[in-house]
């Protein structure tokens, strides 16, 4: 590999985590500047990511500039709030109103311009509130319509910033109207702009029931598209948020090889909600299972690797995996 | 039929109801009071369910208490908060923390007390933080020794209050230990007391793959075991909470049949989290769909039906339902 | 409406049905003959499906084309076997092997050419072997290469022939590599042929957590390449197979609805498997089904569903849709 | 850990496997002879499951027990055939037709009979035609009698001769009745003879969303039933067949530490159908990963695990896997 791995995690992973039943959260909350702190404490860690409103605001902007700098952090992606909000609730770019929609075009372009002055490329556009709950309550095309129209605007807004949608086949609504790694790339290929690509939450994709090996090369096949990674697991059915390497260690590593074998250049980030855990050792442990997957892979051999899946054969596959892992 | 059923919902399905997105929810938060009186605004609701703490305490009972039966409502039952605040993170009855356990034990007693004070038969059991989320994290053995035990306990505190066991198979925990009607008999066996039984959540059995209707038989079938009913809908894989009708018209149906022919007399409750949509309409909408579910085996006929089952012919099961539904 | 709807089914629908476990069938075995003679005696049946090699050959072309003309039937689509043989067992279009990939194309072309000789406008391409069962058993970029080029040169063929992809996310495969909505757009993007277009199967998109209408709609929205409808009901989470109206009420209410707002002109085919029921019976019940829903959308006013549709509101959805069904 | 484990499979392991595209299967078919034969050439294989019917009979079972003895190898179970005939399709033991149940119940003594004949002590219960596929198709009362009445007859025939229940939520129907780990603790606590216990297949607790090693520890505590236990790997949906340690490692060691913890004496038997995969190879590749998770929790230390469980520690349980295996 010889190539060192970046690795970022969103600074509400520090933060109490809350689900609908404990609403104020499992474990303490801080305030922004000590979650940068405790960004720090974990080894690996060299960038943060922010959320619009939450962290980052025109007010504070400096401030955060220069408390991520003095924690030798960077910020690798500002994620704008377009789904946290009760007035999201009926969707943002995909809302029947019009007022709506404004607003969250609005928001992404401030987070946009906070963005570049973070010196950061990349904001992850997650459509959460758009799509529906209940039969006959969506209107799927203008839906599309208003989806593909608002991105356009925002890719044009600053042509320099990276515009990443995040897919997810649901929650917080029971549809989202961008689900799949498919569905995905026909939305980019309609807004068709050079600053607009996707990101892959592995455990949006284990969801979907894709395989985000397969899923990411698509992305790459099909237009050099994935401009980020967010890293977790879960049980495969639902977004459990866990850490990295809970469940899923075979798809991991398929996910690492191809990755560095379509050249994926982004951040390795965190997207993981450690309710009752500790965020700190959560994070130190999910970053430590990708680094041994991806020294895994040297030790195992990518000319190897790739003669094995050239011939399609399971059982070869599965003892070259079970003596690198088990020998 | 004949007979009238008896509609009861969670006064909370009158407030907000928030997500791990939405903190603050997404609509408007009332007082007890008020949600009380929204309750009486649904037509053909005669009860409402508590939540200890939440809505009834020592200070409050009287006052409550008065408020409910001047609103001419009945309280169906109180579901002691074992499971909505941050200490209970870790498990209640099956915490490895005695004194966790001990305060869980407490809060249920309380609550049958408060439940006995209000005229009230039912409390509600769920032990939602009682689980795990990761692999290696459980003992099953000391987890299911102490529900058992627990539950014991709770039973002798007062035999006259009967407590219904709410099984589900996961969230807030990815995994929860009483997660199927199997589980839950298993338990009932174990705990052997007379006020001990269940209540099915529509949702939840649909989450565990289960035909309501046949959950619903068994529990009758090994012990008169079905104490009480929550009714809900949802797209089969989560817990979504969604109006009853919106989805699983024909299993529907056929839980009312069984309901009915195993001779269940408990309350019809409603357990919806109207998130985005009005609650006191979403309740009346919630028993139209039930009522009208009823009264279409009246029109398809009990005996009709009876014949159709016994000879497991799928075609005559599926011409009789759509002659009814769609004639 | 006033239009009529056109109904087929796949003359197999009238044989055995075998699963992995009752490998000679579940009922009785019939020649291909009989298998025509069983379609005439559904009511409302127009076209029949029949399988390249199964039922047409170079040898009985003209004699099938008789008896389906005298039996007063059209053949809707010819399906090519490139699934069912343990020769394509590793892949057909994606196989490792260029001769099963050249056999496989050839396959294809062949019933191109039946579809032509029996007036037949449609064949479907299911790519059921394509995909993997092991992780790192798959080269996702070369698969979808050969996919491509592949579909391409069978469009090129015959080109007022149409071809119809017909997505499945598993099956035999634990992964097939077309396998969403979404993915057959980008797929049909690719090939960019005018004849070559897409299948839905209502139950394959079940899988996949799609809904149906949501998945015709966009098929139509980005290139009016829905060519061809399966029906069949299931429980979601598997193939099943089911006759139409079994589970899905609402949804296939839905999926109706938008067939026609987004001008399908295709047919109406049944896919379904009748393992233990009578065949004639079950396509006959599974056409009074979608006739049923396509006569209530009337009842309920295609002017009212668009209205309430435009105002996402779930509960006045439901209410339209009680009032309709069981009002 | 000192405990050499016993491997076993059905020797239809070496035989083509089918499914329902398939039919006649992926492979080359053999007879019994060289199936056993084959089995022999599997490193660790010490026993073999045959089928009743298929496999033995009352002609050949002397044959068969001197093959199967000259081969080296033991009988570890007998499984009648109640489930492979077009006849069982409507049930077996909870078939509507007293004929049909009089047969089922016949087939199985037949094969305890072979069973104590090969001086074999188990014979395997798999109900998998009892249940239905279609609402409103099954009563569940008088299916469970008559599941019960007819396990006690079996049981009673030949005391010596252990029955083990194998639990499966579906397939081939939609729906079975004993499904879970829960509805099988209930049976047996029905059943009540000593000689009837459960297996687990562990694709079959995958696909009920069960963590196997609760199941195992579930069924040990409550009646030591844990009889037997047929290993695979699935992507938790369906039942795959896989072989082990496709996909689940980190589930695979927990099973396996809590079936030592739980004092599980039985075969590690393989129930795996290799489609496309050479089936000796597939069977030497899963004893492989077997041994080499049970050898990993000795480096992993028993009483180190049993710490780490009893503090529920997650992310003390990441690292202690992490280190075993990617160390």
């Amino acid at each position: 590999m010889a190539t060192q791995l970046k690795f970022s995690a969103n600074i509400n992973t520090f933060n109490a985590c809350a689900d609908r039943y404990v609403l104020t959260g499992y474990g303490q909350r801080y305030p922004t500047d000590e979650l940068i702190r405790r960004a720090t404490q974990v080894e690996g860690l060299t960038g943060v990511e922010v959320v619009g409103l939450w962290h980052v605001n025109d007010d504070n902007l400096a401030d955060i500039q220069r408390q991520v700098q003095e924690a030798g952090l960077v910020v690798t992606c500002v994620t704008p709030d377009i789904w946290a909000q009760g007035k999201w609730g009926m969707g943002s770019f995909a809302s029947n109103d019009p007022a709506i929609r404004a607003a969250a075009i609005a928001e992404v372009k401030k987070s946009m311009r906070w963005a570049k002055r973070l010196n950061c490329e990349v904001i992850d556009l997650w459509f959460g509130q758009d799509g529906y709950d209940y039969p006959f309550q969506a209107d799927f095309i203008s839906a599309w319509e208003r989806i593909i129209a608002g991105t356009q605007e925002c890719a044009d807004h600053l042509p320099e910033i990276k515009i990443v949608v995040e897919y997810k086949p649901k929650e917080p609504r029971t549809h989202c109207f961008v689900g799949t790694v498919g569905s995905t790339l026909l939305l980019l290929n309609e807004v068709d702009r050079p600053n607009v690509g996707a990101m892959i939450d592995v455990g949006h994709a284990l969801m979907a029931y894709e395989n985000a090996a397969e899923s990411a090369a698509l992305l790459q096949r099909f237009g050099k598209k994935l401009f980020y990674m967010h890293f977790n697991d879960n049980w495969r059915l639902w977004d459990d948020d866990l850490t990295v390497g809970s469940i899923h260690i075979v798809e991991l590593l398929e996910l690492m090889y191809w990755l560095d074998r379509m050249d994926y250049q982004g951040w390795y980030a965190l997207d993981i909600f450690p309710y009752r855990e500790d965020g700190v050792r959560a994070a130190a442990e999910s970053i430590k299972w990708i680094n041994a997957a991806h020294g895994l892979l040297d030790k195992m051999g990518r000319d190897k690797i790739a003669a094995v899946i050239a011939k399609s054969d399971a059982l070869a596959a599965s003892a070259m995996i079970r003596e690198a892992m088990m020998g």
